[in-house]
């Protein structure tokens, strides 16, 4: 058995690569891992050689002490990876199937899964419908910024790539599939974006500039990107977006110099609860600033997709109501404005295999649009750090060396 | 000419029945009408006789003094009527035809109108898309508490009614069409209510009601709903549905007696900003709790439809953010339950069709189910004072007698 | 172990009750079983003691001669019944439950599965998408018209009724969940049925009257059925429908007579490719008949849903067209007026849930609307012949007694 | 008042250029006019200066005599140009817009009108649902391939460009909004196509080229175009489509070739009834072989949109049953496969706007992909002849020089 080393969470600011057990098919204590679900044997589940396996911007929500991770939490859900040994109830995935995993751990037998609803599957995580890899109060499932991890339900959560080299040859576009760019693609999806819209996209970060991507793909006319970072802003530029700097102001004037009108059809929240003000206000933080913001620029009758993060518990935020996830919103703007909003982790199943597809047919760059930047497993620290401080830059751990081909996956 | 009374807004508190210009194809100036408004040809236009004109809880808002609506503004925008005259233009509505009038004006020929969203027309009202009769910041269109009113743009703003007898046998039914049958329902279709769905209606006010009779046609199992008024949970439980008083506490505890799970699929808020709080609290407005209660008892994956309005002004409220419509709304619980929502004054042309429809072949007891209560429009300040007392009525005024039976239509 | 006897189709026109192999969770060899699923393990199965399973229009086809079902194929899949024996992988699923089995076999973890096509699972029929319990071509599943029978991939497939005696009181009515009450209700959903359509329900079988039903359950406004069998007209009008005789002559002009206009919103075929001909045509079989009368039926802008099977081969066929399953169909008329057509086996799936709850919450009477007639399973000789005569029944096999109460569950 | 020259039908075979009257508010008699319509006033109508008005595949029909056209039936339905005049009831529409004319004449008042369904206005034409200009059995609107023509319910019809300018520069992309390029897109939309679908498009005529390009305009992995003529095969190349020579044999087995599998998600039938045979039967006419063929290609679950036209009487058919279009369908196998089809006029206002940002941003180059060809108005003979011979072009009527350049619009 080969050893497995992780990126694991310490403290505020502070993540370390550690050796940690190799995965098997039962669940074990841990750190972050609720009682109901230690010793959960998983026979549907396979255990995959991770790839791929990329930095989250909601990783940083719990390493920035956001949340309430418990230290030990080992992190992460963005995997892609070799299925290496498949559970005794594994019908239909095969060892040596290059698979990506959606975020989501899902159990295919519920209400939620049969309705295609895999971010809130009922039989996953005690505590509340809804669970991920490496996750604080997601039920306890390790995460796979790791060499090795133990995928569930195999059968059903896993998307097998067709051909093995085919998806080799592109594997820093089709790690994007575990999470980003399905989440961008939703966040487009459920604000109505098709043909010919106006988009407006709020955030430059990873999910973001895969939103803006995802609205491209689906047709949109113009896609507007909104971000205080110049850096992540030119990123977006970099593949044909529109862009507005929110810390020169409101983004309603700059949107109105670019369309003539100052309003979008549609928009997107890529930021979620750890949003700053505009203009002079940049500097604070102001949780629902972007949530206004999109009201205040989509046009009537228009949609807003937040695949954003809003939190139930902020133990840092600045005031009581924030810290228990209630924030002071325009409702009033929104209904004079028909508005409809929708919410929550993004159902990755609902859209990977068609945006494989996308990748695999070269209809769209996702890796050059996010930046994809591989750094080995070790290095995991740094790719924190750099990408807390703002790089723009999507970071993608390479256990094996296969990304960055210093050796064969 | 025939002389024209009407329900006229005095000051808070207080309506008065009086004489008003017989309508003709212009809009004159008045209160509330917008300068932009003042001289509009309306040659698409039709002088309608009303025969039925509801008194509806968006009145109240206006006339407890909690919107800037101007002394002297003609109430009512839930019209139905006789057409006896048309404008030059008007080429499919005929002279004799029974009507019903969608309470918000439309023009037929904008973007949003073609995409049928007519509650945000783009050419009736010249500060923001949408528009309505009798109504605050809405262009100045007059209302249609009277005898005779005129409706813009008539071939594509009315339903006529097949057949005139048959229309008049069920007058108290087919006049919720102009308004809160449609918004009921329109509430339930944005919540997702289907076959079997369970539904919490948050408020027992007409809409409410109408929000009830609408999940029950579309084939909810079980509708619940929920008010503070034990008058009003009588007149819902009188056609089948379930109820909870939500002064003895939170709705979700007693969602959890009648269902066995304390959450339903689907929830529609029909109470709006002016919500008061729960149980202990239930004596104080509290403008989000509704919204709050609605997030609460929707299961993950469901969807919240918010026929209940909300305000970008709100001159009577308790703090500064909800005089500008801003409420403090856990955001992060919604998030966590991947809720959607939808806002807006209900397109009634989407629906009002249908419900005739379901109306004229004896699906729906929609009078009953909103206890519609005729009454001379001269007693329109009794109606008002009654209803804002909480009765559980529809008050329906009856300019002609017709509605009561004691003159021919 | 328990003995097993089952319904057996022995030769055109005859079937006969014998003892069978009690089911295991291994697929054996037999008539009708796909060499490629010989042997297939099912870790992933039950076994289902049946408590209600009926006779199916579909089964007619085979038992009439008209497919190339082999001699001793068991028949059966509309299967309700508990569940006596979980499979080593089985999770969720408890022994005891009492269970309504979807007649569409489905592998819940294929591309369509996830996307709830599951009358169109790739993985349990070699021959081609789709597969069904005794069933000719697909893939030789067991049939459950049998004292007891397996059920693969239990967990995916089974609807647990949340309460035994609640479902014991009801089973009647619930026993139409695994086939007809989804199919007649899917044929109304594809067909665009909503809150006051009209619609012309083409056939009063059980499918026909499942679908009328539906469509009350839907909200139309006026429900039309169909046929040749005045007793089945009768059974429809007991419900609520209005009835038009085909023998009679043209739909249309009846529709006519009932509706002021010859034309209905939406149109389903519950007929199928044994249709007869109109007037004095009724003698014959005409099997483009019923769709040529939907089309010519249903407004412009309207849908027609096809739930009655039409088949790729039909050896009894009277032309070598439509031996092959190609009709002379009035396209040029269905394009003139845009319609548009949705066919295929119902994916039960999507709909069980939802009636489910219709059902427990006394929204819908299904086993009066088909006239529910338990028998024991020793009589199906019988009920497959009075069935075929045009009995206007559906009968429900009661292997155990417990339907009519003669034996507790 | 300016002279006013036209394309006339004249015989099968054969179109002229003539003098025709100017146009004006009142629907003059003529040849192919319905009487119901002869006097009909329009005062809600515009005069449109006629910039690009191009020759339409169906036009082909009448000129080929497969219909039941009038000698002196004034030709073309695809109008793009400049408001020169405005009738009494128009609001909206300036003098000197520049203007996209659907090519479905609809009244915007009829409830299918205010349902979207434009292709079947209930007001427009006497015969039945539906109208278009130029066209036999459509009440009798005069063709627009002319200098001038009149433009009925201009407010609600007419697609108003934002600035002149740039819609000058892009006028020949912008032509083609008149009618095939939401046709095309209307047939993808039917079919289900969407980001990362594989789509086989049946025809690379205009339509057939425009549906191939709305595919990738709405993400299509890959896009296959079939067709007899290989220059037309050649046209959809260039653009980055896949192809299948329909003379070289079954699409089946050349499909399989390109994708790994011999079927596709999604099938465009841009044909219609004047369908040839494949492989060694492509020389005759075969109505029903494209039908058949995208039931073939298209996966179990997929849908197929049908944009190609279908005729309710064909006196050049070659059997008794295609007079009156009825075709030989393999509804069987249709069935089997789960598959749904759309069919009917395109509602072009559905589209238009979203398609005509597509090309004003630059998303897709339409004029390219389905090589607009202008020539002036009195070349439109040898336009037809040379369509009708199988060029791979779209040819522009420029009745102007405003197109080509040579005079300013």
């Amino acid at each position: 058995m080969p050893g497995n080393k992780a990126v694991v969470y310490k403290e505020p600011g502070r993540v370390e690569v550690e050796s940690i057990d190799y995965p098997g098919f039962v669940l074990k204590d841990g750190p972050g891992v609720n009682p109901d679900n230690v010793g959960r044997e998983c026979h549907h589940g396979v255990i995959v050689k991770c790839v791929a396996t990329n930095i989250c911007g909601s990783d940083q929500h719990m390493v920035r002490g956001r949340t309430t991770a418990p230290a030990g939490l080992v992190l992460g859900h963005e995997i892609t990876g070799e299925v290496v040994e498949t559970g005794r109830d594994v019908e239909f995935v095969k060892v040596g199937d290059l698979v990506s995993v959606p975020f989501n751990i899902a159990c295919g037998r519920c209400r939620n899964c049969k309705e295609g609803k895999t971010g809130i599957c009922l039989n996953v995580n005690p505590d509340r419908p809804g669970s991920a890899y490496g996750y604080v109060d997601m039920g306890g499932w390790v995460g796979g910024q790791a060499q090795y991890v133990m995928v569930p339900y195999a059968d059903w959560n896993l998307l097998v790539f067709p051909d093995r080299d085919q998806a080799l040859a592109k594997i820093r576009d089709l790690t994007m599939l575990s999470d980003i760019f399905p989440t961008g693609f939703h966040g487009c999806v459920t604000a109505g974006v098709g043909v010919g819209s106006t988009v407006y996209v709020a955030g430059a970060g990873p999910v973001g500039l895969a939103a803006a991507a995802g609205a491209q793909l689906l047709g949109a006319a113009v896609v507007i990107v909104g971000d205080l970072n110049v850096e992540r802003l030119a990123q977006a530029r970099s593949f044909g977006c529109e862009t507005v700097d929110v810390s020169q102001g409101d983004p309603r004037d700059q949107i109105e110099q670019l369309l003539g009108v100052p309003e979008v059809d549609c928009a997107v929240d890529a930021v979620g609860f750890e949003a700053h003000g505009q203009g002079s206000d940049s500097g604070t933080e102001r949780p629902a600033t972007v949530l206004n913001t999109v009201m205040d620029v989509t046009a009537a009758g228009g949609a807003v997709g937040i695949p954003g993060l809003y939190v139930t518990g902020d133990p840092g935020a600045s005031d009581e109501a924030a810290k228990v996830g209630s924030l002071s919103i325009r409702i009033g703007l929104g209904w004079a404005k028909s508005l409809s909003f929708a919410t929550g982790q993004c159902p990755v199943m609902r859209y990977h295999r068609q945006l494989m597809q996308a990748i695999l047919h070269d209809r769209v760059q996702i890796a050059k649009a996010v930046n994809a930047t591989p750094i080995p497993l070790d290095e995991a620290p740094r790719g924190y750090r750099e990408f807390d401080a703002g790089a723009a830059r999507k970071y993608v751990l390479d256990p094996h060396g296969v990304v960055s081909g210093s050796a064969a996956a």
